[in-house]
């Protein structure tokens, strides 16, 4: 187990173990390089120097970097010739790394340190006795650093300085005890991804711009489909910045096929439409539906049963109402994996429905669709093959870093009508190469940012059956949590029965509320127990999750697992954490 | 200067500069050290070894590394104890990396070696002697390599030669000689501020879980009001993926500003709506128009000068016009810094109109906002302070990597009535912190990437004098390229007059045409000489121009600089380019 700051440096202790009491080792090495003669040993010497052990964080009397550099320089050859030894950052500013005339050895010399400093942080990420986050409240934390722009530049040691900081106060979003969001988790291979989407600096819109990746976005979203079910893998789908704006894709697609005039008439020009989705979907149906003048009034929300799933016959009854009333069902949004309690939406039952009143079927999947790749749970999500639009998130379940999100749809060409705009500056008719790789115009967005070189380098690096296996994980941790709970004093399930997904809700209880009659005064002090533990929690910083109130349940916590790195203990933990924190309210 | 392939490696052999032909040094240093005794040349031999030379590219009968390890661990001394020896990527899977149990070894090794390519990339995009691009067709390039997902994984060696190879098709956006598009150039402290944020992995929607960032996004929206000029830099804002969604947000508001009913009632309930922009504008308002139910027939075009700028008149006739027939004028997106011609709208008039008429004044400055903190060229903007909504993408002039953009409101609490769900999941009202932090429900997405820090960082890293300079440079090159060309032979201006931004727009005319008289032959003829240039251009890969067709005119190049790297012999090299590649047709 490598401890705090120490374990980048493993690599070069004598045995390959962390070693943060002797933090001299290559600067030994160094001083034993130094005797050797004709300039070898400050060759080694300057070789060795890139690997020498640096504190976690600086006493602050003096920039590690420059102490250090200070010992190696003072070597018995005068002048040194150390390459690294003219290196220091305190001296250094933006402007001496590329693309400026002898910019590439500081700017190496920067960029490594930097890499040092993420891959300390990543190590970090996944130790247990480390915190998932040293809270301060907005008003200390703006006070405990300077975080002001200014006129003038500060030198690369203090750009340093400003990163090991921001890292300081950071969540550690990868710790195995970080339980907060849908998204948890830090993937290694699509971190490293991340880093080259970062260095590539590039944008999705044309096939002359990002050839691979838009190669790779039309070989993923194809793989996507084909797991949906839709046959060859035919149809069409994006990138997009998250499950909301997928979502909002599908409600602009479905209206433009149900209305094509709408695009340059706009909603005046048509019937008043209705939306359809359930009471525990997400809020970005709503907030869709505001945004593309639709107005959330024309967003029904259909009943669910006790366990969250929609009521089919009760969406047939508002759709039927709907039509009464003159208005024109549009769209009906199901979700497979709702944010609360994970619940799976009747997926063929809804599809019957749609059909019938030839309505476009949505399925939001942000939080399911990872379930697609496991042959143990896509049965939860049958009859998606019968949708016309799919939002999958790949960065929730399938552990893509942020932000990975895709939207499917069945019909191809219809993203390119719905929204193109022709911008001759981009979309040049006459260039030299199959236009149809010039994707950019089926989108919202002008600039998009590259999404899925994370998704495909971990497809290929884990298989499909990786990713099953560490779903299968996940869901298997929930019911872990589900079965030490359902039965233990001073818990109470919000729902009966195993969890679908692996959002497992309940309520803690503290003892002085066991002996309580169930009634409004009862209720009202249970409301308060969550928001105390979690701020507990939170000032403590040992792990963290989630809790809301949902209808008429007042604030529960809502366990979700989404990071392959959690464990039978770590669940074990968050209770006896909860207990340690809630026992005496 | 680094040769493809060595930079890297110029820090580790003997006078800091690349040797291409000498690749063996470090491993030779490596054989050296093999002959101390008591253990040390192991020692220094692991330490020296993760600096070991590598090829650009495998030759592809074995791995690189393996071949290279084995050499290594051929020492005297058996059981060989180099801390690396055991690290063989071919024989380790993405389940070896953390958080597996005894992962830290493999995934530090792993992420270094990463970083090796992305470094080696990085020297390579500033080399002159490297192609921009390595073009292939689509079709080529999809069978030259395996790009499909399987359900079994790829070994560690397989996921770094893929890297690789996603690297080596992809354009160098930062090199000195691509100009095609408006956002160009690698920032090494952006970039190393882009990794930081992917190794922090986390979402902007609350405090909770982005206490840093959200405070940073807070402090930079903050300085960039405060330059825009609006008092105390008092107002509202957020950064969105890309400047269609930030002029998509300001239509949005505009519209809520006027009509709050339309939140839930939607276009249904209120009058029509009419926004205006010019000819030249973006079409991004369109677009936006078009998702927004508001319709593209009611975005008027209004007309512009011979250089680009909307005419204030026409925007008045047309006003009065709409308000003739009853509409309502609701939105008018003045552009400073067109995308072809780089033109400014004349804001201050605008600005009397909007407020003659009581219409929001949004100033689309996604291209030309970086001007603001130059002394020299800030007044092109001004009048900039009297809108009511500015876009302003730092991921174009001000050299930020992709995606930055800024929507900034003056009015605040605005973006949030209009936006806001209150999703109870994600923000509790009985949080233990000031809740005003929690700013996720302002913003149309849900989840939201972290795209200040690269903003931020590079800031504190510049200064604002920093951005000064580097803007100040690129507006000067493009004064020099439009010297160069007014008056060459075999040049024609599409618009006369010095460029007020980078854009510098013209026609080659290769000898055959030159003598032609000036009628739709010669235009026709013309029209085909850029995309043929263009295409050769590619398939050459030195540097990258964009091209296309406006209104009357026929296919011209449009010059853009934004990367600080470009210097007058790159404009030079340009030049002579388009001349060797175009002078026979």
């Amino acid at each position: 187990m490598a401890s705090p700051g120490s374990g980048f440096w493993s690599f070069v202790s004598e045995n390959g173990s962390a070693d943060p009491e002797n933090p001299g080792t290559a600067r030994a090495w160094c001083q034993v390089a130094q005797k050797f003669t004709g300039g070898i040993g400050n060759k080694l010497c300057a070789l060795l120097y890139r690997d020498a052990e640096k504190p976690a964080e600086s006493d602050g009397s003096e920039p590690w970097r420059v102490a250090a550099r200070k010992a190696v320089c003072a070597c018995e050859q005068k002048p040194c010739s150390c390459p690294n030894a003219d290196v220091d950052f305190a001296l250094l500013h933006a402007t001496d790394l590329l693309p400026a005339c002898e910019g590439e050895r500081p700017t190496l010399a920067f960029l490594q340190d930097v890499m040092d400093i993420l891959l300390q942080y990543v190590v970090k990420s996944f130790d247990r006795s480390t915190k998932v986050i040293d809270f301060h409240y907005p008003n200390e934390l703006l006070q405990e650093y300077n975080w002001e722009l200014a006129d003038q530049p500060q030198n690369l040691e203090e750009i340093l300085m400003n990163c090991r900081t921001t890292l300081k106060y950071a969540i550690k979003t990868g710790h195995p005890r970080y339980f907060n969001q849908l998204s948890t988790g830090l993937d290694m291979v699509g971190l490293a991804a991340d880093w080259l989407t970062s260095t590539a600096n590039t944008n999705m819109f044309t096939y002359e711009i990002a050839p691979v990746f838009v190669l790779l976005e039309y070989v993923t979203l194809k793989k996507m489909r084909e797991i949906i079910g839709w046959p060859g893998g035919s149809g069409d789908g994006i990138f997009s910045p998250g499950g909301a704006i997928s979502n909002m894709y599908a409600m602009l697609i479905a209206r433009f096929k149900t209305f094509p005039e709408v695009k340059e008439k706009g909603m005046a020009a048509i019937p008043r439409l209705i939306a359809f989705t359930s009471e525990h979907s997400h809020f970005s149906l709503k907030k869709g539906a505001a945004a593309l003048g639709i107005g959330t009034d024309s967003v029904i929300l259909i009943k669910c049963d006790e366990r969250g799933k929609m009521i089919p016959s009760d969406l047939e009854r508002r759709i039927l109402e709907a039509k009464q009333n003159g208005f024109v069902p549009f769209l009906v949004s199901a979700t497979a994996g709702t944010t609360v309690y994970g619940a799976f939406d009747p997926l063929l039952a809804i599809a019957d429905i749609c059909k019938k009143y030839k309505i476009w079927m949505h399925v939001d999947a942000a939080w399911g669709g990872g379930l697609l790749v496991s042959q143990k749970h896509k049965w939860k999500l049958s009859g998606v093959e019968r949708a016309n639009s799919v939002t999958w998130n790949p960065h929730k379940m399938m552990g893509v870093p942020l932000q990975c999100s895709a939207l499917l749809v069945r019909e191809e060409g219809l993203m390119q009508s719905c929204n193109q705009m022709h911008a001759s500056y981009l979309f040049q008719q006459d260039k030299h190469y199959d236009l149809s790789y010039d994707t950019g115009d089926k989108a919202l967005q002008c600039g998009r940012h590259v999404d899925v070189f994370k998704l495909w380098l971990m497809w290929r690096a884990k298989g499909t059956t990786g990713f099953e296996a560490q779903i299968d994980k996940c869901l298997e941790l929930a019911e872990y949590l589900y079965n030490i709970i359902k039965n233990r004093e001073g818990y109470e399930m919000v729902f009966d029965g195993k969890p679908q997904h692996t959002n497992v809700c309940f309520w803690y209880v503290p003892p002085s509320l066991r002996t309580l009659e169930d009634n409004e005064e009862r209720m009202s002090r249970l409301s308060k127990v969550a928001p105390v533990i979690k701020a507990r929690m939170m000032e403590y910083g040992a792990t963290m999750v989630s809790y809301q109130p949902l209808g008429d349940k007042v604030n529960f916590f809502r366990m979700v697992i989404s990071n392959p790195a959690a464990t039978h203990q770590d669940i074990d933990f968050l209770i006896e954490e909860i207990e340690r924190l809630g026992q005496d309210l």
